[in-house]
């Protein structure tokens, strides 16, 4: 594989972190007592759930909203995304006083479009069938002059985005494993980046549900492979591939990647929501469910554990956990 | 109004914060930009949520059974309880190794039975209709020789409990108010003394639903007064009364109680739930629900907010929100 040369070093993840002082929240690290015997490890939980917007996604988009230029800034910057990267954007531009405008499929729920409206954003819909949503934003952006930030593949969003795990070594010290989930490889990417700098010694497990297994594929057969809108209640997960960018990072800092089954998520889901009592959304349980469940097993292992994040419809938590 | 005679004083809470150390869990403080700017306040939330057993009841169990004698902590203790407490006082007896008899209404849930039972606790059932709670304990106190740790009105309890509040001023110094839920009144006595002590000029102001108003109707006529088997979804207050030892410690050190409907419970349960990100019981969102809803006001003010616990029947959560 060839190497990135150094597209993102540990410096610029450093330079995220200083951007997002006093911005974005250091967000707790939580520990149980339950989770260490079940285990049989020591885990800290690092917990984006509580994250400015309810996710990891700020870090990367404040992050990437401060680079762009000021000509930039003036015209204003899009995404595409219906989930938490929309919400990200839409408060950092809120913060930095950047118009932003967020390209979402028109049967994106009611309640990410107000959400994401309530930060500031104009929010475009489209229909998924006429018309490709990287082309209609490529379409709006050469018409109004507008600066797209992508959801995954772009350096400042992955140098954001591994602050997390930055964040989390500053804290916690020696770790033998780190776990992220993995969609588009942003965050895993980043946060591999910052933990292979700091803790050579630390193995980085990227997890994906089992029904979106395309970077696993990757990983495995050194090939970018796809998904075709998988069907996973894990959201955060069902990017079509890894990015330009990210796939090839994940080759080089990631240790390996496994997957969970649909069962085993939502089973870690009720757990942690039990347990820890914190409110996490199915992507953001995946990587604690690769060690609840036993895929991932380091008897007397100090582990990381990302929670991503906390966005999930309260109103139909019922019947998911009435399911299992 | 009679003084206690200094019954409890801040250094009982000091001893019993070096009884609880490293034993109970120092639970986070979280704070949230939007909850500051809807209240046009800074506060301060200390989450017993993520204490062990999910509340706050943890800290006076423990404290009081440490302090047992040694014949009684052979013969073992017992308490009536269908809630927090039981769990509090069954985990304190596995971890001090003294056996614990929990006696509890026959319509106790048994997910509550199964995990006081799973602290190791002997559970006890009987009919409501044909005994009182404290008959049959008194009986079986009285036959196995068993010691009784009632759930809120003991020096110990009240003295574990007030650690809440001593941890929370260490950790954010100056408030200008503290609010506190109130069901029996041992968390807002020991609460009150701790910040009476500490800050002399710090407001505390207690918290009930208003279908279980006992405390306040006995605060404002400075008479006690009684509820039957109220009508509230905060299990946790649906305590007859205030206590011999509770009730002239409310009188003394609490400025002022306030009520909140159930409407306005839910409604706060579910912001705190969709904002915080935290899993809260109902009435661990009371103290928040009078904040708010504007109950009370505090404009610019330093205000504590004790989340007192999390232990809440997931199933039932979306029937609860898709009611508001």
């Amino acid at each position: 594989m060839v190497s990135q040369n150094k597209l993102i070093e540990i410096a610029d993840i450093q330079a995220a972190a200083k951007c997002l002082d006093g911005i974005a929240h250091r967000t707790p690290v939580l520990t149980s007592t339950t989770v260490n015997q079940i285990t049989n490890s020591e885990v800290f939980f690092k917990c984006e759930n509580f994250q400015r917007t309810g996710s990891f996604k700020f870090r990367g988009a404040y992050n990437a909203l401060s680079q762009v230029s000021e000509p930039q800034k003036q015209k204003g910057v899009l995404t595409f995304s219906s989930g938490n990267h929309a919400q990200g954007i839409a408060l950092a531009g809120n913060l930095l006083n950047i118009p932003t405008t967020i390209v979402m499929p028109e049967n994106a729920p009611i309640v990410k479009q107000t959400a994401t409206r309530g930060y500031g954003a104009e929010v475009i819909l489209y229909n998924q069938k006429q018309i490709s949503r990287e082309e209609l934003a490529q379409k709006l952006a050469d018409e109004k002059g507008l600066t797209i930030i992508p959801p995954f593949d772009h350096p400042h969003i992955i140098a954001g985005q591994g602050t997390t795990a930055l964040e989390l070594i500053q804290e916690v010290g020696e770790l033998d494993l780190l776990l992220v989930c993995c969609g588009g490889g942003g965050l895993i990417s980043g946060c591999a980046i910052a933990t292979k700098s700091l803790l050579p010694n630390c193995r980085v497990i990227g997890v994906e549900p089992a029904a979106a297994d395309d970077a696993t594929r990757s990983f495995k057969s050194k090939t970018l492979q796809f998904v075709n809108n998988p069907d996973t209640i894990a959201d955060g997960a069902r990017t079509a591939s890894l990015g330009k960018i990210t796939f090839p990072l994940v080759l080089e800092y990631v240790d390996d990647m496994v997957t969970v089954s649909e069962e085993a998520i939502i089973r870690t889901m009720f757990f942690i929501w039990e347990r820890l009592k914190i409110v996490v959304e199915p992507t953001g349980v995946l990587a604690a469910t690769a060690l609840l469940e036993g895929v991932v097993k380091v008897p007397g292992a100090r582990v990381g554990v990302i929670i991503s994040g906390g966005n999930v419809d309260l109103m139909e938590v019922g019947k998911l956990f009435s399911s299992i």
